[in-house]
């Protein structure tokens, strides 16, 4: 297109209200505008990346086999209730009721519907396997919205679902979909890692989020040196110390020690002038009612996910001041395993220390020379908290490296915890009723453009990649009042359009400075500059926008410079 | 693909709840499944035609200079209060509140997002015209929703909006979309007519709607038939009678005639042996609280939508009982012009009438031979009713034609309603503040491919056009089992699917009358049966779903004979 007849408002300014630098530069690249907190409209070059990206995303989907359906945003009741999820969901649901009263949502997902659409047309075994997608808006009422489109209320979203007779299929299913996703991610050109991911209460490694590497993003992925495994960080498990011998000859004496206004770890520390990895903290929580004394290492954190799969608990909560007080006799904070009455439950880590400190369960005192086996018992050991980089890893015990990522895909074996709730079956060969397995699988499509900026810019703008580049060439005539200049330039607009070459042809009349700084912003991966001097030379001068490299391509060479450019890289 | 791995639940038994033919027809291809009312989910087939309609209208939306944009179906009250809508439109408009408290509604339509975007972008002359469009779902909180896809709650529509600089640009940018219309509904392979239609307040002809011709269409539309005028019922206007001599001579005598328990035209027609012709109806209208009498012949009806333009009222309704008793001394159904206490308008056709019938003004009277000028004047002529057969155009005088259609698209311009209220503004060349000049056009996506079924099926299903048929050929091998059968079918599936086309393999084990029967419900251009009687002699058969030929043709030449085939159609 002409850069003049583009509704492409670029701005120098950063917005004062956009914290991260994707935000940042799809506002000052003219992608989106905010309407409204949390919902964004897409102008045409934003909405160029976003088909693109579509585009790949439905090819591999169909490869795979799935098939691609279009399900309403407005969703009755009725159906979330034979879920259960009208009252579980929280004020992320967004309820409303229409001109006859009846009660509807903005769809935040589409399990319910699609459950119904199988329910009713799939009735045996030979319909099985299905994989259904769609690419829809959808709506989730955040609390906060931030970041731009990346946690936004109104977005876009590739959601699948696979429906299966029985668990092989299921996983078949689902490998499927894993291997899609991966597919996608490397066509959008963005460096990525499906990291496993807690699967809550159906268990089994069966929830895969495809993280997009980017120092800023807000999650943190855990993976191997060694092995592939990776993992977020809430998920990353911890291998098992070996069992040392329980030295009972170096227990020393236990002592209680009077620890006024000593609060923090680091002032236990500095007071009884011991390191943190000495002092084990002991966190009560109300797992369903009942107290549960959570015991870690001073340095660690506890990982409330772990705990709570471990006890397989339906809630997990941190112990209120009155229960704390009912099974230590203290006020919060001096809480220790020794005459603790609650069950304890220790990380693996505990298991071989010997003479630590721990709270007293009396205000304002610590115990030192805390051992297990003498002063108290634990009922467990297990992995309860957030891995750290000098663990180990689980598979093969290699270092553990730690990154961070930003989750633009996630696939999830629901097992039968839908077809369960409403009811959909299928007979299997022998004529006997089954619930169907299902899968569910999801790509946030906006989420994965910001990503790839956070992945790909610099100081000056965005750096597309070029699968998903809005235009792979911009055209910077250097003065269009040059008519040997406007010639060329118009001409090799003719010759790539001619190719299918996207192509933005910056004809306006502003100084060069001005055209580059835009191409250079809005990140288009080849700028072919066109100037009088070289141009009497029959050479234009082509600039990669990624490397940065400049390159002067002989006039009669350029067509093929670019399209074999195109070619390589795409 | 292949038939038995596609989600494509056909079915048999028409629904009961579906009216429509398209509607029955959608539902029984197993292209849409109704999800509550006025809601319907695509399934893979009939999204792929959605799809298919969705295609061309970007291509040719992007051939007329429009760019593609996407905006939030979730929008703020506070735009809407600035346009006015916000209490203007009804119902329709579904609004909501969400977890903060905060009003918002589904988008019915795009109008205030789409000015507010640009007024903050545009700022002067130079970056007009802007032609944007979005594909997007719309909702309308229909009080009755009915006919399937056709007249839904959430439906997916293109709606572009034109920006201008003045009165001539506007010109311009209808007349691009108004060309780009016409190639879309040209290429889905329609018939349709664009006919002019009412535009409220704005005036002009400024206003197409675009009318799929189909005998069950909801709206009349008027044609001539000697040039190109066509309107819909509502807009057709009459040409004026010549205006014959005013024959005082004719008049007869004055009578007022007792007529009990007379009420209706043809009651009042055999009692005084008359023709409807020979009765004029007096209708009182309340217009902005002001009474007006409405002279039309019996035979024919008062286009309210005429009058109000007429009249240039805000709002026109039907008199109340208490109006009519005020204006006419009697209750309702004996109005007359005579010694009536109203504005009095007549329609053109009593121009040049004598001696007719009306209404006395008393109750269970009338009066015979009435003449305008002796027994009452006439505030003014006008066309103030519905067309008839008998009416010439408005243009050439030619003999209009009445058909059926369905309103698929509409382009409209709007003037400075929403810029001025929203204050849209630009720097015009003198540096002058003025309001840009919008246009809006829409097209019903669903409603384009549910008219299309309208317009083209038989008694045994769809016969798709072949530019949106969801694929072009249907492979029906009679009996699987047979090897040579099944491998030949195989074969021909392989070189067509390598040739880009677009084809379906049946290899159900199926009866080949059920196959037939699918086939031909699911409306697949050309089928090509593959049975062993004939494939002994290197043949197979081509049956053309539209014309119901059944050509017999050479394993060798098939491939040439269908490639050749689709690319005349397309």
């Amino acid at each position: 297109m002409r850069y003049s007849e583009m509704f492409l408002p670029t701005e120098r300014e950063v917005p004062s209200d956009a914290e991260v630098i994707s935000h940042q530069l799809m506002i000052r690249a003219g992608m989106i505008r905010k309407l409204t907190s949390g919902i964004y409209s897409y102008l045409p070059l934003g909405y160029r990346v976003i088909r693109k990206v579509e585009q790949i995303i439905r090819e591999e989907m169909n490869r795979a086999g799935a098939e691609e359906v279009y399900l309403p945003m407005v969703q009755p009741r009725e159906l979330w209730e034979e879920s259960g999820r009208w009252t579980l969901y929280g004020k992320e649901l967004l309820r409303f009721k229409d001109r006859h009263d009846r009660e509807s949502c903005l769809g935040p997902t589409h399990e319910e519907v699609i459950t119904d659409l199988v329910r009713h047309e799939i009735k045996t075994y030979r319909q099985l396997p299905r994989i259904l997608y769609q690419i829809q808006t959808k709506f989730r009422d955040e609390i906060r919205p931030r970041f731009g489109v990346m946690r936004c209320r109104e977005f876009s979203m590739k959601d699948a679902y696979s429906f299966d007779a029985g668990e092989d299929g299921v996983d078949i299913s689902y490998r499927k979909m894993f291997d899609a996703y991966n597919r996608i991610f490397t066509r959008c050109g963005l460096k990525f890692r499906p990291v496993e991911a807690d699967t809550g209460s159906i268990g089994g490694s069966f929830s895969h989020e495809f993280m997009v590497i980017a120092d800023s993003g807000e999650d943190s992925i855990v993976f191997c040196s060694a092995c592939d495994y990776a993992a977020n960080l809430e998920k990353a498990e911890v291998s098992v110390p070996e069992k040392g011998d329980h030295q009972e000859d170096v227990f020393l004496p236990f002592e209680e020690i009077i620890t006024p206004n000593v609060k923090r770890i680091e002032e236990l520390c500095s007071f009884l002038h011991v390191t943190p990895e000495d002092i084990i903290k002991t966190l009560i929580y109300e797992a369903d009612d009942i107290p549960v004394a959570v015991l870690v290492r001073g340095d660690d954190e506890v990982n409330e996910i772990k705990v709570k799969n471990y006890l397989g608990c339906n809630s997990l909560t941190m112990a209120t001041e009155d229960m704390i007080y009912d099974v230590t006799g203290a006020p919060r904070g001096f809480a220790g395993a020794v005459g603790i009455k609650a069950k304890i439950i220790a990380d693996y880590s505990l298991m071989n220390r010997t003479n630590f400190v721990m709270g007293a369960n009396k205000k304002d005192y610590h115990i030192k020379n805390v051992n297990v086996g003498r002063d108290f018992d634990v009922n467990a050991f297990a992995d309860l908290r957030i891995a750290r980089n000098t663990d180990l890893c689980i598979r093969c015990r290699g270092a553990l490296k730690f990154a961070r990522g930003i989750e633009v895909g996630h696939v999830f074996k629901l097992g039968e915890k839908y077809s369960r709730a409403m009811n959909a079956t299928y007979l299997d060969q022998n004529g006997k009723e089954q619930f169907m397995v299902m899968g569910c699988y999801g790509i946030g499509i906006g989420r994965t453009v910001a990503a790839s900026i956070e992945q790909n810019h610099d100081g000056n703008g965005i750096i597309w990649p070029l699968p998903i580049a809005p235009y792979h060439v911009m055209i910077t005539p250097v003065n269009v009042k040059d008519e040997s200049v406007r010639r060329a330039s118009e001409s090799l607009y003719f010759d790539l359009s001619e190719k299918n070459i996207e192509v933005i042809l910056d004809e306006r009349d502003e100084r060069a400075g001005v055209k580059f700084m835009d191409a250079d912003l809005v990140g288009i991966p080849l700028r072919v500059t066109i100037g009088s001097k070289k141009l009497s030379r029959e050479t234009v001068e082509v600039k990669i926008r990624k490397s940065g490299e400049v390159i002067d391509v002989s006039l009669e060479g350029i067509v093929n410079f670019i399209t074999r450019f195109i070619r390589e890289d795409v």
